[in-house]
C-alpha cells in the first residue's frame, strides 16, 4: 500500500485520476432498468407484509421510485473489487517503481472478492500475490485464487491467526500489505464506480424512450450501496459529494451486522462484528478511514438495515425477473428500498410527487447453483413458508412480468 | 394472422422493414462475451469428457472460438418471443386497420413465452388476447399470462384437445390466430435478432480493447441458436443469407428432440416429437413453413445435438461464470460450441488458425429459483454425481475466472 504520507486526498478529484488510472484493465458494467422492480419500489407495502416488522400497524409509505442498477456482478472477477485492488497496485507501482514492486510482491488476508480482485491486479503486472486465507475457506475459493496465480498461505480462522501469517509472508517476502477496504487507495478505487454511474444514468435518460422517468430529471437522485468494511459506500459519497446525488448504505441487521448503523446510533464506531447473515460480503465492521466518511452527513445521508428474509426477496425478484446472478450482498441496497419503511417515508417526504431517481449498485455475483439452492431451501425449512410465497406476495405488487 | 396471400416475402429485406415497425416496443438487448467460456470454448475437451460419448477414443478438436452472446433473456417478457408477437400484430393491424382487430381480438395456444409476447402486444394495442393452456399448466405462467391482461381459456393436454379450444374461440370471438412459430410474420419477427447481432457484434470489435479478436475479424462468422419450432432458427438463417455469416441450430437430443437434425438425414419433416428434455422450449417439431428454411442448406448450413447433461453444464456455466440467468433451452446453442465435436471439428476444418467469432443467443430466462434448484438436484440424484463435479470438469479448461 502506498504509505499513509502519500495517500490521495479523499476528493472527487482523486476519484477521477483514480478512473482514468484503471480503466483499462476493468470493465464499464452496464446499467439495468427494470419495469417491474420500479413498479414494486413504487407501490406501498401491504399492511399483511408489516406484520412483526417495527412499522407494523402503521401506513405503508408510498414513495414514488425509478431504479438503476450498476452491474458489478458483471465486473471482472465477478464483483466491484477490482476496482480497488487495480487502483492499490498502480499506485504502488507509481510510488515504488514496477521493479522494486515485483520484487516484494503485495500480501492481503480475505477468503472473498477482494483476494481474487488482488491476485488479477497483482498478475496484470507480474507482480508476486499472497493470500492469506483461513484454512476452512470452501475449496472452489481457494481454486479461484490460485487460478488467478497467487500463493495460498493458510492460517487459523480468527483475525489474529490470519494476521501472524501475513506478518511473517511480509516478514519474509517483504511484501505490501493491501488491506481490502480500510485504506484511502482502495476507497478511491471504489468510487470510481459512481462517476460511470452518474454519466450513464444521465444517457440512459436522454436517450430511452419509454423511460417513464419524470419530465424535467435527468439523473439521479440518490445511490444506495451496501456496506459491510465500506469501502464503496464511502468511495461513493466521496465520488457524488457536491453533484446534489445524495449517498446511502444499506446492511443487513442479523445477529448485528448493521454496525454503520449501530455507530451512527451511538455516535462511535462498533469495532467487532460477529454474524452469520447470508449477506456474506457484509459480515465486518467499519474501518477507521470508512468511519470517518460514513459517520459524517455531508458525505452519506442516512444507514439502514434489512432482515434475511427482506435479502432473500430481494435476491428472488432480481434472479428470476431481471434474469441477473446476484450474490446476497449485492442486493442489500434494493432490498432497503423495497422494504425498510424508514427509507420509503424518507423518500415520500423528500421526493414528493416527482420521485426520486434512485440507483443501487450490485456488487457482486460469485455464488454457486448450490448456494442459491440452499438460500431458499433452507428459507422454506426455517421459516415454515415456502419460497414461492414470497414471489406471490410481490407478485401483487405487480402490473407486468418484464425483464427489462 | 395476415393471410398467406399477402404475407411478407423471406428476405432480409422483409426483416428489416419487420424490425422498423418493432423498434419502437421491444429492447435492444446487449451483447455480452465472456474470456472464461472463450477460453473454454477454444480448449479442447479431455478424453475423459467424451468417454461414453460417440466420440469416446477420438482425438478432441482444437478449434479457436471467441463467444458472442445475444442476451435476449433480458428481452421484455423475458424471451425473444415479442419480437414475432409484436411484429404480427402490427401487420395484423396494418392488413385489417386497428379497429377491426380490436374487435375481434387474437388468439393462441401455448403455455410458454409465446402466450405472455402475444399478450403484451396485443395489451400495448388495446387488442383482446385469448390465450388457450392445458389446465395443467403452472400456476405461476398462468398468473404471468394473466398479468398481461389476457383471458385465459382452459383445455386438455393434447394438441387436439387444444385446437378445439381454439376454434371455439375463433367461433365466438372472430379472434385471429396467431401460431408460436410456422408463419412468415412470426418467421420475420424472430429474424430482427440477427440485424442487432451482427451490427452490435461489429461496434463491440471496433470498439473494444482487449477483446482478443484475431486481427483482420471485423464481425461474426457464424450465429447458432436454439431449435424448438424453428421460427428462431429460420428466421436468423434468413436475415443473414448472403451475409458471409453462416446460420447453424442446436436441439437437445433427449427422447428424439432432435427432430430437426434427424429429418434432415430422412430428407423429411419429423411432425410429432415426445419429449420431456429439460429444454421445455424446444419439445415442439418444425413446421411446414420451417422446415422449407431450415432443410435448405443455401440457409442453414448445419443442426447439432446435445445431451441433457451437456444442457445442465453448460446452464450452469452461464449462471456462475457469466452471472445471467437462463432458462435451459437458451444455453443449447453454447451447449453445442463446447460439447458438440462434431461443430466443433466443423469449426477447426473450416476456421483453421484464424479461428471463428461465434454469436449464439440466449433465448430466454424465464426459469425461477425453484426449477433451478431442481434441475441440478435432479443431476446429482439421477447420474450419482455431484454438479460441483461438472464445474470442477469445467475448471481444468478455465484460465481465468472472469465475469465478462
Amino acid at each position: 500500500m502506498t504509505s499513509l504520507e502519500t495517500a490521495l486526498p479523499l476528493t472527487r478529484d482523486s476519484i477521477v485520476s483514480a478512473h482514468e488510472l484503471i480503466k483499462p484493465h476493468i470493465h464499464l458494467t452496464p446499467v439495468h432498468t427494470s419495469t417491474t422492480l420500479s413498479t414494486i419500489a413504487s407501490t406501498p407495502q401491504s399492511p399483511d407484509a408489516l406484520k412483526g416488522t417495527p412499522w407494523e400497524g402503521q401506513e405503508p409509505a408510498k414513495p414514488k421510485i425509478k431504479l438503476f442498477f450498476k452491474c458489478e456482478n458483471f465486473q471482472r472477477i465477478g464483483a466491484f473489487k477490482v476496482r480497488g485492488a487495480f487502483h492499490a497496485v498502480k499506485r504502488l507501482i507509481a510510488e515504488q517503481g514496477e521493479g522494486e514492486v515485483r520484487r516484494r510482491g503485495v500480501v492481503t488476508h480475505s477468503s472473498g472478492n477482494h483476494a481474487q480482485a488482488l491476485a488479477l491486479a497483482a498478475k496484470t503486472f507480474s507482480i508476486p500475490a499472497h493470500i492469506v486465507m483461513p484454512s476452512i475457506s470452501t475449496p472452489s475459493k481457494i481454486a479461484g485464487t490460485r487460478a488467478q496465480g497467487a500463493t495460498i498461505h493458510f492460517s487459523g480462522s480468527t483475525s489474529q491467526e490470519r494476521e501472524a501469517v501475513v506478518a511473517e509472508v511480509i516478514k519474509k517476502t517483504g511484501a505490501t500489505l493491501v488491506p481490502p477496504y480500510d485504506h484511502p487507495d482502495i476507497i478511491i478505487g471504489q468510487g470510481t464506480m459512481a462517476l460511470e454511474f452518474e454519466r450513464q444514468v444521465e444517457d440512459l435518460i436522454a436517450n430511452t424512450e419509454g423511460l417513464n422517468v419524470r419530465k424535467g430529471k435527468k439523473g439521479l437522485d440518490a445511490v444506495i450501496t451496501p456496506c459491510g468494511g465500506g469501502g464503496m459506500l464511502s468511495g461513493n459519497a466521496i465520488a457524488l459529494r457536491g453533484t446534489g446525488i445524495r449517498a446511502f448504505g444499506a446492511e443487513p441487521s442479523f445477529q448485528g451486522a448493521d454496525d454503520a448503523k449501530r455507530g451512527l446510533e451511538a455516535g462511535e464506531r462498533i469495532t467487532s462484528v460477529k454474524t452469520l447473515t447470508i449477506a456474506d460480503g457484509l459480515r465486518t465492521p467499519l474501518g477507521e478511514w470508512t468511519w470517518k466518511v460514513i459517520s459524517d452527513q455531508e458525505y452519506v445521508s442516512g444507514v439502514f438495515s434489512v432482515t434475511e428474509k427482506n435479502i432473500r426477496d430481494a435476491m428472488k425478484l432480481v434472479l428470476e425477473r431481471m434474469k441477473c446472478v446476484v450474490e446476497p450482498s449485492a442486493v442489500v441496497g434494493l432490498s432497503v428500498v423495497l422494504y425498510n419503511e424508514d427509507f420509503r417515508r424518507l423518500v415520500e417526504r423528500e421526493a414528493g410527487d416527482d420521485g426520486w431517481n434512485i440507483g443501487t449498485v450490485f456488487s457482486g455475483g460469485n455464488t454457486t447453483v448450490e448456494a442459491i439452492s440452499k438460500i431458499f431451501a433452507d428459507a422454506g425449512d426455517e421459516q415454515g413458508e415456502r419460497a414461492e410465497g414470497v414471489l406471490g406476495l410481490d407478485g401483487q405488487r405487480v402490473a407486468e412480468n418484464v425483464a427489462g
